[in-house]
């Protein structure tokens, strides 16, 4: 199979149209979506496209922001924004939606943890019935204040495994974990929950919490380990190319994925093309 | 007791004599010194300035970097460094060294922890010796790459405990841990092993990974949950203001050291008087 996902911030110049006939013109036969895309276009149009070009989606991103403010302060409604999001998967055929499940709120950790707790136990059934899996994305621990009070796999294991694993699981992304000096562990007890696999690498040092990160294989990151991990636990879907990158954001979309696929085409100095095999015609080793 | 320290690095534009100075003109008893700092005067000239104002060293700071390598990517010999403060600390009379203990060296995560775990053992009979605590600081996860390997207080202290509780503390600081979900069960088993405890505020969002702090109580840290913490694992010792904070760097430093003492003179919106409260004669409560 190939796993290869692209994650469409990674190309973030490219409308959803662009992005889906980019992938389907090199061969990269999934891609992970963001809801901001999808409106431009409309969910049913975005199926169709998918269709018309054979590529399926990896994930939607997202719902979450389930302690009821945004990360710029305003009040949200987390949990029936994530109901439409769900819906959403459905239309557009997405088997996972990815939570960031919101920041402190009201200077109250504990109290926004449960909040979180709460929020995905009262949205697992209406997931499950529709048949999309909840995916509880850890985030770097920098982005707890405003975006994530989850920051490791094993806090996100612990909410979902109070809800059947087709209904919630959690999504591992490199970024986010590699530095967890208990992320091996959590992974192998996730062994059934893995709901996506998203690489990057990070910049160092960091001088901005979102954007600080690059292509694979430029960092510190040690992908092999992590995707070791991952597979031991039994996760064999799509790999998710996933980069927030100020520099990479100005190149055209088409020269991104070109990157992202092929790494001796990276302006990365320290890219190893063994940490990006992910079955691509391309990649392949 | 009046547990106020000031952490020079808070008020940077002061040199050692007027960062001394300052604090014996204002009641605080207690001062963290950095090496960089003490090297300006010499460590003998700053033993007397310390005795001549009756003033308390907190901290010295720091020992480290064993994985081999600086920030800035340059090879450094951290065990030999580390020998040397230790000396510094004897002749300042600092019962503790701070030790940042270096990020990542050469890809490999595992055996960077397994160098600053060597190195620990190596230099604990030396600093026992010489009646110097050596204080494993656990940095914001953010700082893994380039500054510590050592991301969580859990992680620590399986260090620390290796080794005579006298020999080998941890150094608690806000900042770097106050986002971890195993922070207060941690702090908890690190009962007479705590060497210190650092107080300051996150900036949200962080725009800069080393520089993204500010005075305690503008931001989403819970520092009364924090102390309570440390209190109940049997710290009572002096409490450090250390804040790196580009705006209140360019600031004079009586003017923070002011700030630090009474937060109704802070410029931080949010500040909670409260949390603020270390014994000193202008914050009792």
């Amino acid at each position: 199979m190939n796993r290869l996902s692209l994650n469409q911030i990674t190309t973030k110049s490219w409308s959803l149209p662009e992005a889906v006939r980019g992938c389907a013109d090199r061969g990269v036969e999934w891609i992970g979506l963001w809801r901001d895309k999808v409106a431009e276009v409309g969910a049913a149009e975005t199926a169709r496209l998918l269709a018309e070009h054979g590529v399926r989606v990896s994930s939607l991103c997202r719902g979450g922001f389930f302690t009821g403010v945004t990360p710029e302060g305003r009040p949200v409604d987390g949990v029936a924004q994530t109901r439409e999001a769900i819906d959403e998967a459905v239309t557009i055929g997405a088997d996972v939606l990815v939570l960031v499940v919101g920041g402190v709120a009201e200077g109250d950790l504990r109290a926004s943890r449960q909040r979180v707790a709460d929020a995905v136990g009262e949205l697992a059934p209406y997931a499950r019935e529709r048949g999309v899996r909840l995916g509880l994305e850890p985030l770097h621990p920098m982005q707890c204040a405003e975006r994530s009070v989850l920051s490791t796999v094993e806090q996100a294991l612990a909410i979902a495994e109070e809800h059947p694993a087709d209904a919630v699981g959690v999504v591992v992304d490199e970024f986010h974990v590699w530095w967890d000096p208990r992320v091996e562990e959590s992974i192998e007890r996730a062994a059934g929950r893995i709901a996506g696999f998203h690489v990057c690498d990070q910049q160092v040092p960091i001088t901005d919490g979102l954007m600080a990160r690059s292509l694979p294989g430029a960092g510190p990151i040690d992908h092999r380990r992590l995707r070791a991990c991952v597979e031991a636990a039994g996760y064999d879907g799509p790999i998710e190319v996933e980069v927030f990158d100020a520099e990479l954001w100005r190149q055209p979309g088409g020269a991104v994925l070109d990157q992202v696929i092929e790494p001796t085409a990276s302006t990365s100095p320290r890219t190893d093309p063994g940490v990006r095999s992910y079955g691509h015609a391309a990649t392949s080793s």
